[in-house]
């Protein structure tokens, strides 16, 4: 199959959700335009589509779940805002745009991010007007397994060891622990939310949980390595900013030779978990193999 | 009936859920720390009490929602975290207390408000394992309504137009849309909410939308009122800071003794709008008077 085009593909019906969910009129305007701007900065829309992608892999059509998987879009981008704070990571540049506060003041972006989040729970628990009907056990399940992944005991937990790690020596289990918390709770759940939208069986979703756990992992470990090797124009970022915050990374604690092969590794699991999968999972397939390609 | 003894006894049933819930071990530890710093400072926990009481008002036995009730607690405390910021209303003292930041840094404080908004959605689409089960297409509901009223279209939006009002000259238009969305929206959910979860009319919940309103901006005009008049030690934060900031209020748009004779009427419309219900909504009508008498 064209990973590419079904990347490009899924990513397009995603930004048109996103493009147009705030369209009607928010007071106050200049708000709006805060939320708006990070919504639409070019984002891959990974997290979506991996929640899109394994709603087809249990049978599913991917069009019955559109503001569903954008959900997690809406978290994903109120924690990077977030994270782009002085108070935080303090970094300017972001998907090639100034970050939120450089553009619209530190309270404007606190409050934006604060709005994102609580947004995603909005569309969550919100029965569509199309045909498809989700059980309403399953919304709930999903807002309860993405709100675990979201919150003190994911993400957030992870980037509050990563904040509080700053400056200090790596350790290879601090690490591991901000990388499974900070990535690949939330990419876990994006696996999962598509999964228990379709029904899929308990088995299918431990395969999910093995999955997103391991591509979740690379994609930090990668994201690590284009920090060092990268290109600023290319990643979107200011390159070297890890090393600059003297943050830990994998290429700090293992060099890159090493981290590279853990990136391999970890993606060739998360392939292996999906063994019980027919063709219909090939785009998650795909997807894995194509996170360790990425240059960007 | 005695008000005084009824806020006493719900406000020691939700210090109890509140005080225990992140008793199990967190990491970070500091983060955990954070959290329950400001979750466990005192406060009056009106909206859950409100919630209580409409439960009560439809029929319903409080203990049977603690966990559902408390989760509006977790939504006003990050509320509170976050607006106490340097870049917001840079606020040194809470509650008698530092604020979050002076005592954690501003990172771990947005974060910590952070956590703690996502909590609340994690608590609200959890079943309880007590023998009460709310239907959930309840949940759900609630858990839309809270979103919404906590939201861009609610609280965040209602603090992000304060926050751009700042400084600039006061007009009633402009006042009436921050209280209405920065207090008024998540106190009407939180007496909406009760009456969802006891399974309550449509006209039960249209007059807990009109009393919420109401309290709800008489909350604001009379909190307005004691920055000017209370005393430090009473209220517990920085008296005269609305001044300071040339923030818009009602006494400085109205002056005091018109602002008083509003929230009286605001508390008037309120106790009417609960005209329907029987005995069992007396603490509803009871706390709409106490809450204009309050010195703090």
């Amino acid at each position: 199959m064209d990973i590419k085009k079904y990347l490009e593909e899924k990513k397009w019906i995603i930004d048109s959700f996103l493009e147009s969910y705030f369209s009607a009129p928010i007071t106050p305007g200049k708000f709006r335009d805060c939320m708006v701007y990070s919504l639409t900065a070019r984002g891959k829309r990974i997290r979506p589509i991996l929640c899109l992608a394994a709603y087809e892999a249990c049978g599913g059509k991917a069009d019955d779940i559109v503001p569903y998987s954008s959900a997690l879009e809406f978290i994903h981008t109120y924690s990077l805002i977030h994270d782009d704070l002085p108070a935080m990571d303090n970094d300017d540049l972001r998907r090639n745009k100034p970050t939120s506060h450089k553009v619209f003041g530190e309270g404007m972006a606190i409050l934006a991010g604060d709005a994102l989040l609580t947004e995603a729970f909005y569309v969550l628990s919100n029965n569509m007007p199309s045909t498809f009907r989700v059980p309403h056990s399953a919304l709930l399940r999903v807002i309860r397994e993405v709100a675990m992944a979201a919150g003190a005991h994911g993400m957030v937990g992870g980037q509050a060891q990563d904040l509080l790690s700053e400056g200090s020596e790596a350790d290879a289990e601090t690490l591991l622990f901000i990388h499974r918390h900070k990535t690949a709770a939330i990419i876990t759940a994006s696996v999962r939310t598509g999964g228990i939208l379709a029904n899929g069986s308990d088995d299918e979703l431990q395969r999910f949980t093995r999955y997103g756990e391991n591509i979740g992992l690379a994609f930090q470990v990668i994201d690590d390595i284009l920090d060092v090797e990268g290109r600023t124009a290319l990643i979107g970022k200011t390159v070297g900013a890890d090393a600059k915050k003297r943050k830990m990374t994998y290429p700090r604690l293992y060099g890159i030779e090493k981290s590279r092969e853990m990136a391999e590794e970890l993606i060739h699991n998360a392939v292996e978990s999906l063994s019980i999968f027919d063709k219909k999972a090939e785009p998650l397939r795909e997807i894995a193999m194509y996170l360790l390609k990425r240059r960007s």
